[in-house]
């Protein structure tokens, strides 16, 4: 049999030079080993995904091109399979191709390309990308016969996918008449919810159907708001899983006879996920979920050229999950948390952010912010006195000041570093609601959480505090108090307002996203769904409308804040996240 | 003959219940009027471009749906053209057609699909909508029939385009084998440079080579950074134009014999923009400029509730195009305009944003911003004494507090008000190379100038002075004088940096920016690149080196600056507005 390597690499969009020394360098690596042939991912040359780029910059191209014929060059006693954008060079075709080249001695001997493209959700293939119509060559080596399939190639199997089929060819299919002995499928498919156990019975049931061996080489990396999982792995002729790489991390697998190896996913990561019903069960989702975020902290930081991080801590929930994620990621040392009280900050809240500092090691500070807040106020004053305002009474401008004034302090504590991001923290619920300050708490160079919902969060932290090497790095206090901005004071209990007077119940909101999310519901979808909040929590009529009403209007106009939501993680099988989803300002879904 | 309605008007997306009143009145204004037909322009009942919420949002389609029976309701006597997204039912394709109803008596008598699907720019029509493979039916109106295509279908003629036909297929070819004697448009087509001179002279082509009437019908309005022209027409079969509505402005035409008043084009709209060469004279993209973004903020605020607009007017370049432009579009009594002066801001700026805001008769306030800077730099300090800095010496750190003082002010001035909006006066130039401040002046609800360069924007300012009612409004001095943002001081000339001085010339940078654009340019193709600018100025070529490298690794550092640019108005043939092209932020084009 040949020795294969299986290169479970990340490269970066339009960084040719920096993409072409990795890939080289994987060959030069697989060549010492002397293996045979080394797969990469789907277009590891240009680097995946890429945007708009190659559309637009002809240079990017050019080196590309320029890079293969080099890449080829190192083929000396070797095949690889090198993903690439190829030009149609046709005005009547899309501009590319989404093509892997099949090079072997310093020659490019052949090239497959993409069949299906998908165009839904993350994916615009169709944007760039020409169809090709043609039953790609198998490849031969030392008598083996592969058949080379390109991610979405092998998402069409009649038997597995029924009705749901989406386009009307199966590659699969069509390239097994050709009867290779095994098929290589390139990849670069970003970790959702659900969708590794889809991927494994789909992978499985191709190899058990055909009889033949199946190898996925996916993606490990982060870009464009999206975690790549990798997890390539083999199963033999009966659909057995017989070797797998590392999850969330990137790996170089070398195997003679297709084992090796099984490494264990993510906790959970393999159930299949009832997409039916809402249940506020998350234990299926949790690991992966850290996993996702830490290792797109870890990317995004590592590419822009950043190792440090600063946030607010103010006690609550989001800035606390996010704190343990960041020190996850950057290592305790590039952490640093800066309480920043106001006037009305409790002193639970201050020990709060203090006790998980302590425990998690970071670097720590309190800035109280009163003489900051009051001088602008007094020009805000000022302003109010001499400008002809509403005098509007339902203004958020003192709650929103503290806010702003926060984010001013995390941007100049970052502008004083060299490397350094200051943090949003807000979450998925609120934003859906608009429940987060421009300027204020969504404003930052990263947003860890920005696609993880409330209820999720506190599953979160319970996790982490029994999962981490270090258990209980949260406070049970954290996870225990009714979260709230502590930006206002309600006049009746003297209290501050917690999010939940505001809104509504976090629980029944975050039902509702979860259905707008992956039924489409509708206001009048809910008026007769029982919610699952409503069996320990009985709810009248009056008080589910006045919710809806509530949720569906803030959401209209919340719209505005998910285009500035800054780069964050997508996690959930549909998000607001503009990668996936794109809501005009000037809209109404209701 | 027929009599024939056009009518150009605009709604909004998802909003099924107010496009489709506004569909009804028009048809029974139509009705009112004797009409035979009445021509709307494209998805004009689910509001175009609607992004995605189509695909999630089914209520929205079901509302849509409901609205069709309803308004073929209302067609007694009467032909109505309703675009619409029509459900394909059927897993294997794209879940809609873009359509068009006939819809007569009741009753929807005939479908036309789309045939050819733009994805490309601002286009995403292969996203959402499968490509229909048919020849249209005619329609048969009183012995006159007609051909209906929708939009991009007529846009791939081979006499016209030549080598550049991107589509194997030529629709209008197709339809003429039927005989109509007159071709329908149905369109929606958002202005950029040099579009109008393509439209003009592709219709009037099309009608003379085939010997048919054709009838053009454009939506006018704004959505989601793009500002929809309007302009629908008439040509006769000579390839005459014999009618045209209103630019930039709803319009409702009746019309017996293809003829009627033929309005006036923005100055310069119909001259052809040669393409090859930048030489800084813009006159032929002003009056379309201004047009252009002074409809987009009059929609923007109505369409989402807002009235009013707040912003920092520094007596530099960008406020006082911006401040204009506003008071164009809202009137001068819902302007407010804030002069908000650091220690270092000159008498000479103060002075000019007082006479500006005197001359144009806005809402006025002086707000000193030093006790609120130096509270909060007493609170930076003791922050920055008591953690680890890096204490990083070309820290930007005290020039961008003062952006986000004053962004915090007009965010809260805005607060203070039911309806107002802050405004975020960033020009195209300086988002190039993110000279901009997060949370500053690059902040806010709307960014009028975020797709017009510096240049250009010197030039728009002689343009008002010349060409608005009020003559000179802006002071001579705000266009003489070299931009800076006066966020610091140069020590060695005790004098304010002026943004020359920190970057490159504004017309070397500005035509880089054009051949990025329009050419797909890299570094190397500028390298012996003959600068127009260079004609005057000579410059040595380790000057143009230091200016390009600084160009290109300043873009490469702003791309995240980008992804946050508030909505805007895309001008320009090409821009980095999202809406056209979308650039990961980990990618490198250089």
């Amino acid at each position: 049999m040949n020795r294969l390597v299986l290169a479970q690499i990340d490269t970066i969009a339009g960084n040719i030079k920096y993409n072409a020394e990795k890939i080289i360098n994987c060959i030069n690596k697989a060549k010492e080993n002397n293996a045979d042939l080394i797969i990469f991912p789907e277009l590891v040359l240009v680097g995946y995904p890429f945007g708009d780029i190659i559309m637009r910059h002809k240079s990017v191209i050019e080196k590309q091109l320029a890079a293969l014929e080099e890449i080829a060059s190192n083929t000396q006693n070797i095949t690889a399979l090198i993903g690439f954008a190829e030009p149609t060079n046709a005005a009547d075709k899309k501009p590319f191709y989404n093509s892997v080249a099949v090079v072997q001695n310093g020659k490019i001997i052949n090239i497959i390309r993409k069949r299906l493209l998908p165009n839904y959700g993350e994916f615009n293939d169709y944007r760039y990308f020409e169809p090709s119509k043609e039953v790609s060559e198998l490849l031969e080596i030392n008598g083996e016969k592969y058949g080379i399939l390109i991610c979405e190639d092998s998402f069409n199997d009649k038997s597995f996918f029924k009705d749901e089929c989406i386009y009307n060819v199966d590659p699969v299919a069509e390239l097994m008449k050709k009867h290779p002995t095994t098929l290589i499928n390139c990849s670069c498919s970003p970790s959702r919810t659900g969708k590794e156990f889809m991927k494994n019975s789909l992978f499985s049931s191709i190899a058990k159907k055909y009889k033949v061996n199946y190898i996925y080489v996916n993606k490990a990396g982060y870009a464009d708001n999206l975690s790549f999982d990798g997890t390539s792995r083999i199963y033999n002729k009966n659909g057995e899983l017989t070797l797998r790489a590392k999850s969330f991390e990137e790996d170089f697998i070398i195997t003679d006879d297709y084992t090796g190896t099984i490494n264990t996913l993510p906790i959970g990561m393999d159930k299949e996920i009832k997409q039916n019903k809402f249940d506020l069960d998350y234990t299926y989702d949790l690991d992966r979920t850290y996993k996702s975020i830490v290792f797109g902290i870890k990317e995004y930081f590592k590419k822009n050229g950043f190792k440090k991080a600063v946030l607010g801590l103010s006690g609550g929930l989001d800035s606390t999950i996010s704190c343990v994620l960041l020190v996850d990621a950057l290592g305790k040392e590039n952490v640093f948390g800066v309480s920043m009280p106001s006037r009305i900050t409790s002193q639970a809240s201050k020990n709060d952010a203090k006790i998980l500092a302590e425990n998690l090691g970071i670097n720590f500070i309190e800035i109280p912010l009163a003489e900051s807040i009051d001088a602008t106020k007094n020009m805000l004053n000022y302003a109010f006195d001499n400008i002809n305002t509403d005098k509007y009474e339902k203004s958020t401008t003192i709650e929103n000041l503290q806010a702003r004034t926060r984010a001013t302090l995390l941007w100049s504590i970052a502008n004083e570093h060299k490397n350094m991001l200051p943090i949003a923290t807000s979450d998925k619920s609120e934003a859906y609601i608009g429940y987060a300050t421009v300027n204020g708490d969504m404003s930052g160079g990263f947003a860890p959480i920005a696609d993880v919902t409330k209820t999720k969060l506190f599953a979160l932290g319970d996790f982490l505090n029994k999962n981490r090497t270090q258990k209980n790095a949260i406070p049970q206090a954290i996870l225990e108090k009714p979260p709230g901005a502590e930006l206002k004071i309600n006049p009746k209990t003297g209290k501050t307002v917690c999010a939940e007077e505001d809104n509504m119940p976090y629980p029944f909101l975050d039902e509702i996203i979860w259905y707008v999310e992956n039924y489409g519901y509708g206001f009048n979808d809910f008026i007769n769904h029982n919610f699952f909040f409503e069996k320990n929590n009985p709810v009248s009529k009056e008080q589910k409308e006045e919710w809806l009403n509530k949720f569906f209007w803030k959401q209209h106009c919340a719209v505005f804040k998910w285009h500035i939501i800054p780069p964050s993680v997508v996690i959930d099988m549909h998000s607001i996240n503009s990668v996936e989803y794109r809501q005009p300002i000037i809209s109404k879904v209701y």
